[in-house]
């Protein structure tokens, strides 16, 4: 039983993600597709990076992920495949495996143009004429040494990670969720390591105001109150019980916050 | 073949339903996921249970469905496992199995906290840490006893059927669809009971207009017009051919409506 | 291993696809199902015919492609089942087929409507009432000439190929993608035919620009300039490197272009 996830910038109004999975089911019918996301921003390669690279731990190993963001298609650009920790990741080589790639452990490949699809329509489309076609034959048995050669320097983003700025830990907001939920690069082990045992007490400034300890539910304050978590991705969140902290803060992916140590 | 479905307040534009889907996968790779929605508005309880209430009726008997609009996450409030007219619901326990439970003849468990995946990251994900493992394991054939305790005492909601005021009857607009077709609470069965065998020449009041006559098509009317059906939930729906009824009424769900008995 | 394919204008605010699938899989829990695309403008039949014209073929001899775009639902309007190049498709007979059609060879039957659904709860949703389960019977093995008796005359559309005016050709606009990328009917076999080998040296003037030469990738040209390509349905399609051709031109789905010859 393979699965195999899509994750892109293509959103669901056209018919560009039912392609690929037509092109994926025409060789392989017995494939499971399920979709992670369609909805990165158009062109948004540090947002797909995010988004992937915690996604696909919930997957067993096996899984193939497919994603797709890649605006300097038809270039010579390369495809990238990549085997860490038991699954496999296919991608343009634009920095969308950055974050699979800080795994450590990657086996990593070039995939060979020749594997595109003899029946490809236009030049702009290799979702469904490369990465599709080639997931599937992955998903049938093909040795992954068969997908091309070794590949080396693939393109790397800025780092996500929390970084030290004059004497205190500044984290990236690196996402805004629907509920208005500000999704942060600082792990928690990062916070266990940087702040001891008393991490939970971290005070947070972000967009001028002050939030201070870690809790486990949105509900543990009061409605309309700001709130600390360790969200799905296992990172520093800043919530907001019944409200969006992203509206009470005008706080927007990009943006910086400052992390600073118990009192 | 077990199926699934899930249905959530979690949008699309995240990888929150495709984690739930990989958690479900983890464990029973042959799941067939189907996806109700995920639109229920953030945290809207009485709209998730309005939708989860007539889609599982067109499931086979055997049918899991998930759902979750959980404001209350990590908190102490309980998971609910139902099971009813040979389906299984589970759901947090705050009113979302309200219309399933008036169902009636529903065997109701507490799921018990120790299901939670040991992996879970943070403590705010319970579609995928808690929910997405138990629905896994039903469909992998645990016996639902062992789900969890019995449970008594559910919370419910305000009800959702007509009511009779000053003389008239009133039902709720309990949504707009994406064509602004008004559902409304007031089932073809309750009509035919209320008002007898010439329920179809019932009139409406809404928006300060009134409109009569239950059609089989919104093409039953000139274009423009107003109409009455009975929508795909089974109820009393106000559309307008080729626009909408929303539009040209300005009602928006959680008002009601007056009907009134054939002149 | 039979797979469906859905195309509609039912958005996925509502639980209206997902009980097309729960209608399918209670007749053949086995079938795979797969979404084209859900987000066909209310209504649009022609933007449906569109979408469905190129997508169904990435999928595999056999598949079954249901379209439901149907202002017409409840009224006598025929539904019409259609076999052509080995595909099945299933929609109603208000031009949604067109392009299919076109194709020729296509072997034309009404659906009967006594294979209604006797479960069916209104009368305004014959995508889970009537097209699901016949789509479920025929991946079962029903023969096609059971589905119903043979279709004369069924209702076509404007055409959409390209058209000589003035002693240019004139192409429309037939959609607009996520990135702006305006899609036209004229297939590259249009533009081999009428304008030679030299056919990539084409010039087009769209919303009083003019742009020449057909290309490989959006980013063969600087960031911001617009680009003719080849796109995924094979057509000419004008983009922009790293912009929104629809925001820069002002062109909306629709509007027309005109072809010159190259110099």
């Amino acid at each position: 039983m393979a699965i195999i996830t899509l994750t892109s910038d293509f959103g669901t109004d056209d018919t560009y993600v039912g392609e690929m999975k037509g092109a994926v089911l025409a060789i392989h019918p017995g494939a499971v597709l399920v979709d992670l996301t369609h909805e990165v921003a158009p062109g948004s390669i540090r947002e797909g990076a995010w988004l992937l690279s915690h996604a696909w731990e919930s997957f067993p190993k096996g899984t193939i992920h497919v994603a797709v963001v890649d605006p300097g298609v038809g270039t010579e650009r390369r495809a990238l495949a990549a085997r860490s920790h038991g699954h496999t990741f296919l991608a343009p080589d634009n920095g969308l495996l950055h974050l699979i790639l800080d795994l450590g452990g990657a086996e990593l490949r070039v995939i060979d143009a020749a594997r595109r699809a003899p029946s490809a329509r236009g030049t702009t489309f290799d979702g469904r004429d490369l990465f599709a076609p080639v997931a599937a034959r992955i998903a049938q048995g093909m040795r992954f040494e068969d997908v091309g050669p070794a590949a080396i320097d693939p393109i790397r983003l800025e780092p996500f990670h929390p970084t030290r700025e004059n004497g205190s830990w500044s984290a990236e907001v690196v996402r805004s969720d629907r509920f208005g939920n500000l999704v942060t690069t600082a792990r928690q082990s990062f916070l266990e390591s940087t702040f001891g045992p008393v991490w939970r007490r971290l005070r947070v400034v972000a967009g001028g105001r002050e939030i201070a300890l870690v809790r486990n539910a949105y509900a543990a304050v009061p409605r309309g109150d700001l709130v600390l978590t360790i969200g799905s991705a296992g990172t520093l969140e800043i919530g907001c019980n019944g409200g969006s902290a992203r509206g009470v803060l005008g706080v927007l992916p990009g943006r910086s916050i400052r992390l600073l140590a118990p009192d």
